[in-house]
């Protein structure tokens, strides 16, 4: 730690690699937060990920998936498999590991250094969320958790591509009639991989079934056939099977070429949305440039057109 | 006309300027394939452009928009005022003077010089309508219109952005529950500088009058109290005091400095929105540069991280 109680990235980075929750925490804020040591965190995170697979979990308010994956935690740990998770909410001003969400969810995991959540919003990070969130798994990723679960709040646009962002995507629905099909009016039948019906001690779970295996075969056939797992995460119940499902898909992907195909997608995208809003931060920097008020002045007074200012400014 | 029959824009705006609608057309048709015939286009329009009042219409689908401005522009064809109309539909892929649709909707105007209508959708134009509609504008501005109508087929955000930004915004509801509060949802109250209940031979005027009245309220004063027309379109009843409507808001907007106001907003508007399409053109330009595939495969492989690949490529 430095003087100024202002340690480093790499002190952090060295910290949170033996095991300090609060250094890690530190990082996730720095990433949160973006600017340059956003940028230092997320080099340094860069040279030490590559290992971590990640597992994206979405579906309507309500169907139950914190619940989900608090006992998919549990049953991974009785593996003695080690598992972060990054709750993310676009909505949320708040965010942090600091707030109370966060502690309550810890719960029975509260003592155990084998896991770890954290709920991420976006407090100014360029870009936002779809940017903020692969590099807070990079360093999930570099510290050595080995599986990184991505729970989104709702079915929004941006949860919707974030969770399918990952190298398994879970769709969590519930049963009764016409929950899978808002979830295919939400985009969400494209990206699973899995499919889970929780609360599976209701009725309709065969309605839900058929309603999904039916919107199935309308997809054009890939290697894979989704699994579909009927769970009650608050008695585990099925939640076992889930974390098979999860194991086969990963092994799947990998011997299939689908994980790298997908990655090399995702570096993709993810240098697109990088060089997008790094463009947009220098729009915003043309208006506190001197030429600025005089050109817009001038487009006002229709003294010049406006693409001939935008070409002067751009230069 | 020169020699390769593809007559230079300096040509068309003189033939247009004499009243030639196909030149007329011609034009509009380069604006909206964007390019650089559009660029000379515009910034030939821009200097003679400056004198056309701009009336937004927009509601929903059905409310009766298009027979409204036709119907208008027989009131105004009486008073010998000359009138263009923009018809924007950006879910359309058809577009340009040509198509079946403005060739009815000419109807009875057809043999009119003092009146023109438009379809226009976007067919390639950078930044899409939201930039091609002020470029058109200004082309009927140039040609003479002293008025121009922007008429939108829906009530996305696009076609409410569009018709927001013009000199007076008129928002059609129908009579009949629930109708202005599905207008209110829309965003349209507030950039509603004139309502019309269009179709008011039907049952429910009162109603309707008495949601936007109580929707009104609520909205902070202005000095512009918005008038509210009963019309019914099909019989030309109510419109001459739509056309009176129409004039009594522009010339509130012209003494109280309004209309300046929001020319200036509007230029500061467009400005942005072409700095910010130039710039996203520029992140297309780089994917055909050769350092594009290089830099795509270091960050694939995990060799550079985004950030860093992101700034070099912008240089």
């Amino acid at each position: 730690m430095s003087d100024d109680h202002r340690p480093a990235p790499g002190e952090l980075f060295d910290a949170a690699g033996r095991g300090d929750r609060s250094a890690l925490a530190r990082l996730l804020s720095m990433v949160e937060r973006g600017g340059t040591d956003a940028r230092v965190v997320g080099r340094r995170a860069h040279g030490l990920a590559g290992n971590a697979i990640t597992v994206g979990i979405t579906g309507a308010p309500g169907a139950g998936k914190s619940t989900l994956t608090s006992a998919l935690m549990a049953v991974m740990r009785a593996h003695d498999e080690q598992v972060a998770v990054l709750a993310v909410d676009p909505s949320s001003p708040y965010t942090g590991g600091a707030i109370l969400g966060d502690r309550v969810r810890m719960g029975e995991h509260a003592l155990d250094d084998g896991v770890f959540i954290r709920s991420m919003a976006t407090r100014g990070h360029l870009g936002g969320l779809s940017l903020a969130v692969p590099e807070a798994v990079r360093v999930l990723d570099a510290v050595g958790f080995p599986t990184v679960i991505i729970e989104t709040v709702g079915v929004g646009q941006v949860e919707v591509e974030i969770a399918g962002e990952a190298d398994t995507t879970v769709v969590v629905v519930n049963p009764g009639w016409g929950d899978a099909v808002q979830a295919n009016k939400a985009g969400l039948m494209e990206i699973a991989d899995v499919f889970v019906i929780n609360k599976a001690d209701r009725a309709g779970v065969n309605d839900t079934l058929g309603d999904i295996e039916r919107m199935l075969s309308l997809r054009s056939p890939s290697g894979w056939r989704p699994p579909i797992i009927a769970t009650t995460a608050t008695t585990a119940s099925g939640v076992d099977e889930f974390r098979e499902a999860l194991h086969a898909h990963g092994q799947w992907a990998a011997s299939s070429g689908e994980r790298d195909e997908r990655r090399a997608k995702r570096a993709e995208t993810e240098l697109d949305r990088i060089i997008t809003a790094q463009l947009r931060a220098r729009v915003g920097a043309l208006h506190d440039a001197d030429a600025w008020e005089a050109t817009l002045a001038d487009v006002r007074t229709l003294r010049v057109d406006p693409w001939s200012a935008a070409e002067s400014l751009l230069g």
